[in-house]
């Protein structure tokens, strides 16, 4: 981050907790300058900044002051998805979405990746080139199969900070989050079987019920506390469902961290009913306070959680380093994994280890946690400035997802189709739903720097977005 | 290669080829000296290499003679399973065998690791090292879905040699060919469906059958010829067979190359049945002849068979590179590689591309077909040595791998569980069977170097299979 956006970041915060009130002039320049040991230049660049944000405006020869609240967009209600088994759709539209990543000239609002280019990923780099030059007859001979211990050592660790007590032995290394509940899900579930889902959910996840055959059933979902408990037993009373997948913490798209009270209602729910939990914790670790919050895993007393998770979103996706904490399907899980993908590289897996191993990691997340949370406030700015009245937008208490619900008359799907021709993806809220709903929202990637660029690709949307409700 | 080796395996392929008639003396170290400008001790240590491959005999104060040949010991017989569907079993003696890579003291004869200690494959170490270095933003983002395109564009270039004409976008990445062919199955077989394979088989693939619960039939298997496609015939007028499992080029483990006209039948065959052959080619390119032999695939005008290969015994498993040409299952298999598997570390494709693309790829598959041939034929030496008359062996035309039949009596269950103590481990030939037949046989993995410690741990394995049968 560099001093201007550091500075603009303690005043947006100074105005956010309510020191200054609304009209007020704030501190000149040079006072600014002085406190904090920068140049005149840097505060300037920092007001300007805010000036952008609409958080603060000039006064000719009077200096900056508090600009009129615009009042914070609502939060999106609860979902209202079609409540029963349904195969899901839309691979088409996804598969181009996975396309447009090779694309350079795309801005690539609509997929899901993490910012790869920060320096705090040197020392893994350094690791993997090192491993490659004095471990070759290792690194390239075959992985065991539940994958490098080592690495599942650092993994048990770093799963106490979600209070989950597992051991190595517990964990079983998977090519990614996304084969981790691949494997996850042909290890407990037939063709034809029912899971019930989060509603929006990841499309990744509903895809991966299309390519086994299972069934999927929307459940309500609050944009702030997650799943409806009191929804998901309706649903569990009415149809033979297998198990429900749920991405309680960071979720991936709406942003909510569900509180402990819900996620043990949750468990106590599937054990009532017999049903297994495959809990996505891919975002876990990205949430906006320290220490993370817990896992459902970490009330699970008899091994019916399958927490899935990978390095993807914290560290980068083309390490393909991810993980299960199977439970009571560990045998399972194992020969599915063998089965379904057989061992791993063991390369980027050692040199994670190490990355862990030597604290590079932790100092990694917490500056990620920063940079994505400034970047997801600066973005919903841009939503308030851009787009038009009446639209609601999430308010994430991790990742780097927004959600944005636009007026029923538009549809993302006809705007986003618009916006290629502009080289800019983004995700129709449809992709989301097994049914295709949610057509009048979507989904955008923070992680995206807050350039101009990217500021200029808000406004542009914004503009599609006022053009579709005429 | 050492010097002595080398002269070693010249004088050899002389006697093979018949220059030397039984008892005939052989040139004196001096003059072999002279004709290849080596030192005198350089011919005696080919000497002594020979004399313990039997192939020489030393007379005291003559020279050497060509010993009195043991007869070649016969190929094993068709063979004869039982030709209806099971279920796969014997996952618990297979979790023993991957388990054991990773136990350093323990000598894996039971494995299918290629040799990946060859200076050969250093270009490829450095080419890792400088991606790392030098593109770290691009590997460590998500993979195309199909895999890089470089690397695909390389991989069609090699399948001309095999004289199938594909383009880059015919192909998928896998990781591995493991992936490759549970990738396929999954697309094309549903839970319940009977799928055809080769008797016996290579455990993993059956391993997949069983992971998904699709049944197997065990097809008779000539260990010259390959399948019978007339017992195939039969079977496919008997069951609702969907598919066969095909290893028609060096299979594993018997080493045969099914003859263009046997291939072209079986082709025929599932036309007129309309069923889909999987095509596991992970051996073809170290065939023992150059131009390496035609793929089954390089027939498909229909699109019915699904090629599956990887560069895991060509170059390292740790790569895990492999992949599919799906033909007419492409866009199924594309979307179940997204179910299934997800994308791939792209590190080690670029690397491998690279690899290709500069000729070490070529230069190092010369240099181990040479090395695997010779290793196989001193193995067969060392059989005929330590093993009890009665065996019959078979004479892999490439891979690295030696099928051995042993008398009836013998139970290599029993015998492998006592070599285990020893810390030596082997394949006993039930692993290869959906039925569990075959535990009078082994598979020995002729990829370990031919030391004097792995010729003393074939004087043991002969001890304990004389034990055996007593």
């Amino acid at each position: 981050m560099t001093r201007y956006q550091h500075l603009a970041n303690i005043i947006a915060d100074r105005i956010e907790q309510g020191l200054y009130r609304q009209g007020e002039k704030l501190p000149s320049v040079r006072s600014l300058s002085q406190e904090h040991g920068v140049s005149i230049s840097t505060v300037q660049q920092a007001y300007q900044t805010l000036e952008t944000l609409q958080l603060v405006m000039p006064q000719p020869r009077s200096g900056y002051f508090i600009a009129p609240r615009k009042a914070q967009p609502p939060v999106p209600a609860m979902s209202r998805p079609v409540q029963r088994p349904v195969d899901v759709s839309h691979w088409d539209q996804i598969l181009t979405l996975l396309d447009a990543r090779h694309d350079k000239s795309i801005i690539p609002f609509g997929g899901g990746s993490p910012d790869v280019t920060q320096p705090g990923l040197k020392p893994l780099w350094r690791e993997m080139s090192r491993l490659v030059q004095h471990n070759s007859a290792e690194i390239f001979s075959y992985d065991e199969l539940a994958g490098r211990r080592e690495l599942r050592e650092q993994i048990a660790r770093l799963m106490l900070d979600s209070e989950a007590a597992v051991s190595a032995d517990d964990i079983i290394i998977t090519s990614g989050c996304h084969a981790a509940l691949a494997i996850a899900l042909l290890s407990v579930c037939k063709p034809g079987d029912i899971v019930a889902i989060e509603s929006p959910s990841f499309y990744g996840t509903m895809q991966l019920l299309r390519g086994f055959d299972i069934k999927a059933i929307e459940i309500p979902t609050d944009p702030q506390t997650g799943i409806s408990v009191e929804a998901l037993e309706l649903a569990l009373e009415q149809w033979p469902i297998k198990g429900v997948i749920l991405v309680p913490n960071c979720n991936n798209p709406l942003g909510f961290i569900m509180p402990d009270a819900r996620k043990r209602a949750v468990l106590a729910l599937a054990q009532r009913h017999d049903i297994v939990i495959f809990e996505d914790d891919v975002y876990g670790e990205l949430a906006n306070d320290y220490p993370r919050p817990r896992t459902i895993k970490s009330w699970d007393i008899d091994g019916r959680v399958l927490l899935c998770s990978s390095f993807t979103k914290t560290i980068a996706p083309g390490l393909r380093v991810g993980w299960i904490v199977p439970g009571r399907y560990h045998d399972r899980v194992l020969h599915m994994k063998y089965a379904a993908s057989g061992t791993n590289v063991p390369t980027t897996q050692l040199a994670v280890a190490a990355f862990i191993r030597e604290g590079h990691y932790h100092r990694h997340l917490r500056k990620m946690r920063q940079i994505y949370q400034s970047n997801m406030e600066t973005y919903t700015c841009w939503l308030r400035q851009y787009f038009p009245c009446g639209i609601c937008v999430t308010r994430p208490e991790g990742g780097f997802m927004l959600w944005v619900e636009l007026p029923e008359v538009v549809d993302m799907v006809c705007v986003a189709k618009q916006l290629c021709e502009l080289k800019i993806q983004v995700a129709p809220g449809s992709l989301f739903s097994a049914s295709g709903k949610y057509r009048n929202c979507l989904r955008i990637n923070c992680a995206l720097p807050t350039s101009d660029k990217h500021r200029e690709v808000m406004e542009k949307l914004g503009e599609a977005i006022h053009v579709a409700m005429e």
